[in-house]
């Protein structure tokens, strides 16, 4: 039987808020690339960027019962996630479930499925990052887990981990990952702004990261055009 | 053979006009989540938003010369929908016919197909529902029919049904039924109204749609994270 | 074995120019219909239009390393064209390489495959026409060719051919026929301009066109709706 | 509420099957090319080749409750057509509905959704064409309607239309059309059988079809490779 | 760094064995509906049925070296599943690597991207699901792990655990769960061959599982066609 | 204006029919990873595999008219290559058209485009290659080109080149290399066989290519499950 998990772990919100401004790009290379979902989870409105715990949550097909039982147990700064048991594009979410979380302080949703009132939900600036918009609407039959394992777009979720969204897409972190994987994505970051002042300069990635010798050995040649 | 049926029925502009305000969202729920089309038919920019009765128009496969046509039969407040005889992504429709059914008074377009110099049509301020954006054009070569039933994107629509579009999506809803659906979406948004007070106030939807005895009725249990 | 072909040809820069005013579909017509990408080609953000000669490079799928050789071939006003060498979505472009072309005063990108770090790139207005956004990286292992002919979404490309792309797509315009594609692509204009005027002042295509007639020789008839 | 329609009306068997010889492709170019479903719609086996009254048959997203209440509905000679209230591709139909179905002389399934079983469908020689095949199962919680005017697969079925079924798709007649698309479909087999034995005796499509003076007309040149 | 894991635990080949006559839709429901693939994951040949340990293997991109590596860890009885790190279709798999697993006893292989040499693979009758077909090949230049847990097409598997696949798909079982798991496929299948029965001599789904009066109170009404 | 290109070069029959039995993936390979086709041209039956000289041939949207002018062009050993101006899924080919086809000793059809008939095509053992099976039909209003340079399903296809196709999908070999290629892709089987030979006896590919050394020294590691 379908169960609720309560008091789920957390990452600390001023943690989880430094990973907003860092990136999903950043984030999940800081990680050694794992954790990121499918690349049709987009954002319904750009520019949008948030970083909180993840509470989870499976919903039916066309069913969005577990939404609300879910809302009871996010905290200011979660972010949830929302998965239906089978592929469906309904829309399961919209502006009076999202002024309940917003009511909250939830940052945003993440919903392998469809969102609808998307017009409403940009004007409130609560972000979604979904597989679909749809205005079909659900009902309110059949129960599910809420803060169990899931997986979301491709991704394991566990309630507790991070999560971590921008305009390129939704990464996960681990809850225990998380002070290892901030550290070397700030590490990453000093790198790269380092890099982007050579790069302004006009110096080439080649010479930056000095491939010519490398290039050479796999035997890439220059020849001149005949045109 | 082809036919063009003229002086289709409409619904008042003034009735029109109501729905546009309502979305698609309430108005789908309202008449029973019937009507919708498919997800892939997205607006070329947003918000959009329109309501207005149906001027129905086939094309054949990369071919747009009923379109033409079916300008003729367009009045002040209309929407054309068009749906090609098969699977069709070419650009069917630029900013010339926008121009055209602009100075026509016709509110939009709605087309599961192509559609082409988007950014002019964004900058006219002319919306546009569709399945691709394509500069493929098309050419002038086969007849088919205007103003009679036809499918689009999934949806039945007859002319002279209402055509209500927004950033959720398309619905439409049977000409004889408008008065009854915009009285039921009426109450819907008065009722989300209140609803909305309540959840900014922070009440939980588990109390307001009093769902939580059969929650457990269903068997859902509640138990505490052991991490 | 893979070459990197040099000096290679280019469209001269004010001929390029002209073209980015003109757009997509104008040019597409211009030139009898051919040379476009296939419509998943989109633009991370809009409006956006460029027009400059094509670098081209081909990559391994999930490896970013030629585009680093290809930065150092482009030139003030090119459009560096990536293509893998198999279907991949992966995040091959982000801010830093932005940073790199716009330091050689490269227009933009197309690359029939992922880009990330756009919420950057838009800042930067760095325009980018990709076939998905993904925040997934590359390695830099395998070397492929650098201004050789190459597919790029569905079309041929040659190094120093002109790549014009807008909100409507991407097209090629062959090296040797620019200065004709050009000329054809003016008239069409300002014939449209022309018509432009008519339709504004209500006019239908069917007349503006001389449709009548052919639509009744094809049998096309018109009835009262009995509705 | 939802309702089950009963004692809809049927085309007669005798008529029916002689459709199934005709074929899809043949019985659509007879009536008009209307009626043919979205060609994702694959049997789950080849070949396969059915005729017959439709019931229809709306289903919610993984719910298949009303299946069971439509089997009830079946005579001998029928065809059911399945199709669900919003997409989904959960597997709908087993092997014991085929059972059930078959006992009661029913030729087919037609669903757009998915199915299961489909190894021991394929030994029973139960035809289906649907758009997915998916071991996900379905709840039974919520009713639909059964017998009523439905869109499946892009097509408008109403209850006794003619549903015809083979290896390249699935395509519906109107109830009222039957005698006179059969007419016409037996024509067209003639014609066809007729221009077959001219085709295999080695006569060209270009002389059979007189086709040579009118793509002069329209420009065509032959011109000598000269590789 | 990339590691490989040796002696993984197994499930027993006898246990394993009685999963394969089971079927995919059977141990899915037994199991309450979790740990299904996609439904793009289908077999390159029908019918076809196994069942056995998972050993599990990362590629990168386009690059097919870690399947040698996995291959060394396979037992007879084993099903080698493979993902790649990101989205690819590349033909990692074919007939050289088939004869290799063959000769170590494998059943076969689960791949979620491009297999190839399908018709020598059919002949050879070494059955694989994967979710393309594709002549790509790939290259050997980067490691990943392998007997680690990892996501392929949407499911979590752990080497070790239990997978079934047949023509409707492929489902993993938790190794802890495989007994529990077996019992209760079991008691499906009992239950299931008696309602066969019934059902062949008629009976009907709305009278063998009582829905009549649940119905009703549901709302469903029958009423007669006016056709 | 549209030509028709006549008396082309072509590959010895004797030369192409040495490429069947080579396959597609051993061609591909053997000519340096090029020239192959998306990976959704499919076979409309399997086993199916053909060699010869390609007559290419464009067609419009909805539009088989120059399939006709094409057989014409087409001689004993060839395979006919189709593609259309834009995107579609129309059944452009059906039994009549291959009932000329054979007649005229036409190996198959490739055509990134629907096919009908294909239970016919089937038994008459016409092998067709295609992204759509589709039993909507085509006009015959619009002319375009045959034997020019052609893209289809991504790959560059001039008239004349040597087309490969069979269960894993299709390949051109440029026509100037057929001789090359052929030699390199029978060095490949030959070292393929005894390849095959060492496989079967058990040896793994780790030994047989050497592989252990360089994961090594790349930092793959072993350690034993703690499971």
């Amino acid at each position: 039987m379908p169960i609720v998990v309560t008091n789920i772990p957390r990452v600390p919100r001023t943690l989880a808020s430094e990973f907003a401004s860092l990136g999903v790009a950043t984030v999940h290379e800081a990680q050694g690339r794992k954790g990121l979902m499918a690349s049709n989870m987009r954002p319904i409105y750009r520019p949008a960027c948030i970083a909180g715990s993840a509470v989870t949550c499976e919903v039916a097909p066309g069913d969005n019962w577990m939404i609300h039982v879910a809302v009871e147990q996010c905290q200011r700064g979660d972010v949830l996630v929302v998965t239906p048991t089978s592929l469906c594009q309904d829309g399961y979410f919209g502006d009076l479930l999202a002024t309940s979380l917003k009511a909250r302080g939830v940052q945003g949703l993440i919903i392998d499925a469809g969102v609808r009132d998307i017009a409403t939900l940009t004007e409130m600036q609560f972000p979604v990052w979904s597989s679909a918009v749809c205005a079909q609407g659900t009902v309110k039959e059949t129960i599910a887990n809420v803060n169990t394992s899931i997986n979301c777009a491709g991704a394991r979720i566990n309630p507790g981990d991070l999560i971590v969204a921008d305009d390129d897409g939704v990464v996960v972190v681990r809850h225990a990952e998380v002070d290892d994987v901030l550290r070397k994505a700030q590490a990453r970051v000093a790198n790269e702004d380092e890099k982007r002042v050579r790069f302004e300069n006009g110096e080439l990635g080649l010479d930056i990261y000095d491939m010519r010798e490398r290039l050479a050995a796999k035997g890439l040649r220059y020849v001149e055009s005949d045109d």
